[in-house]
């Protein structure tokens, strides 16, 4: 066992406060190493404060994890002593059921099912804990290589936030010659414009206002859209190839649909709590595509981590230290945060 | 300009009567065919009775058209008289288009844009007439040919039924080592099965009660899931590849998601009047598919009815008289037809 410190939160109205969490010896195929930076998610959010059902208390959040490996089991071949890793939000899968096979590990099949890197409980029957701790063990198969040129900090929220846009960007052909909108640009969405940009897609911004429209350009759209503006979105009738919505409180999802052409496709990565309306005449009318969309697997993660390497992208972070993230989960839920806080463990 | 006989209701409450259509001679390109059989389809209904807005009267309804050529233009190069044709939905749209060019005509994006068969005004400015008439000249483009094999009473409804049902199978990948379900077995639904059977799929039914289950496994398919019966539901649960609802009097949505695999498709080819709403975690979690698909293009078109020739494929149908269309639209809306009705134009 290792001790680590951590933070954690003690029920769904909890302030964090610092605790020690123990972490096992890693087994034979399993790696162990220390977290050096993570990325604060609005899911870490919704699952504290018991939003989406009920949690395992106390809960140390975090799943945009990046850190350097210090210890490795008897078998390990895929990282040595020295490594440069990030694991994201699922630490276990069953590795053989069919979707697995396909890689797609967060949606394994088998009872039990993907093991969350949080508010879940692995293998061994303990309580999972996140990112927001300096150290962790887990089965090689579900760690990734972060390339050297990518800092650490910037790292970790391409675990989550990378990953959620770059899926749906690339499974629905992002590329030259197609003109793609992201909706809402915060710590998703701001990754979604560069990741796009980088695909070589006309990338352009859907925002309830101007206020990020500097930013947006900066990050290789060549427009942002504010929809509090009248007549805005009827100018962007029929205009995209590809939506990707990140909004997370309910999407206006007939007007999202009359914005991609024909056979067009509105991706959707925020996940609303309330029910989602809409005229089925939306879609069936031009066959247009409304697709779900959750993270990637753990081949996909390694491949927009080289990615944005190889394109020089990284998200826009604010390094804050332990004590600050209760004022950084007020912000981020505020959307004051611009675009994502990534705790510095060596501050704990 | 060549008189024929034809059906035309005065307005949303009227019934069907006899009158005669002037039907122009065909220009250089276009094609001149006596209509042999046409078939009723629910569209026609909500059309008619002014469900879908206000409609063009006299109308005569009609997008299940098969028959034979009489006239040519003089620079008609696809088709000689006496040949077997079948028309559709449309009868003619840009053709240059970026939608046009890929071979969806029926989203054809200029001005204008494609024109119905029914219901519409052609290029000349004059209302397009439909099937249950004994004539229609349409552009070359925009016919299809029968094959040998196939009976035109039988062909009439691959132009519709068969078509919005293929198109979604095969664009969504319905084939071996696939479970597909088809939703509702009405006149679409009875093709789906068919269809996906010969494609190869494991083919399923989703209907409320066991009234066609015969029917069903006559038509291709392994099982019949009755929605009424109790665990229905629960037992489908991550079953299907692929599901295709044809129900236009709305779909659980939630439901429908719930049966497919991670990544799996739910493809709407049903119109609901009311609004539909769901959950979004319904496509987010797993990354699932909501797909909407509109009959076909021509060249997708042409590619059913070959195939339901190949696979010896056919609409089960009940041939009918001119003078009782009122009654077969009261049966269709009542869903007593098994499984379309064609009017035998030979009656008029």
């Amino acid at each position: 066992m290792t001790t680590v410190k951590a933070y954690a939160m003690d029920g769904p109205t909890s302030s964090f406060h610092p605790v020690t969490l123990e972490r096992r010896e890693p087994g034979p195929t399993e790696i162990y190493f220390e977290i050096k930076y993570a990325g604060i998610c609005h899911s870490d959010i919704h699952t504290g404060r018991g939003e989406w059902g009920p949690a395992i208390y106390p809960l140390t959040p975090g799943h945009e994890i990046a850190g350097i490996v210090t210890k490795i089991g008897t078998d390990v071949t895929k990282f040595a002593v020295g490594d440069r890793v990030g694991v994201g939000c699922f630490v276990d899968s069953c590795g053989h059921c069919e979707t697995c096979q396909a890689g797609f590990e967060q949606f394994c099949q088998t009872d039990g099912g993907t093991i969350w890197t949080y508010n879940n409980l692995g293998r061994d029957g303990l309580p999972t804990a996140g990112g927001y701790s300096q150290g962790i063990t887990v089965e090689q198969d579900y760690v990734c290589r972060i390339p050297d040129s990518l800092g650490l900090d910037v790292a970790a929220p391409i675990m989550c936030a990378g990953i959620t846009l770059y899926s749906p960007l690339t499974r629905w052909g992002a590329g030259p010659g197609k003109k793609v909108a992201i909706v809402g640009m915060g710590g998703l969405g701001h990754m979604g414009v560069q990741i796009a940009a980088a695909l070589g897609a006309e990338t352009h911004v859907i925002s309830r206002t101007r206020s990020k429209e500097a930013d947006a350009l900066r990050f290789g759209a060549v427009e942002l859209h504010p929809t509090s503006e009248n007549g805005t979105w009827d100018s962007m009738r029929g205009e995209f190839d590809l939506i990707v919505s990140t909004l997370s409180d309910g999407v206006e999802l007939d007007d999202l649909l009359a914005c991609v052409k024909p056979q067009g496709v509105v991706a959707v990565v925020g996940l609303p709590e309330q029910r989602q309306d809409f005229a089925m005449s939306s879609i069936v009318q031009q066959q247009k595509i409304l697709a779900g969309s959750n993270i990637g697997g753990i081949a996909k993660t390694q491949e927009v981590l080289d990615f944005c390497a190889e394109h020089n992208i990284a998200p826009q972070i604010e390094v804050i230290s332990g004590d600050k993230i209760n004022e950084a989960w007020d912000n981020v839920v505020d959307a004051k945060v611009r675009y994502r806080y990534v705790i510095d463990t060596a501050t704990f």
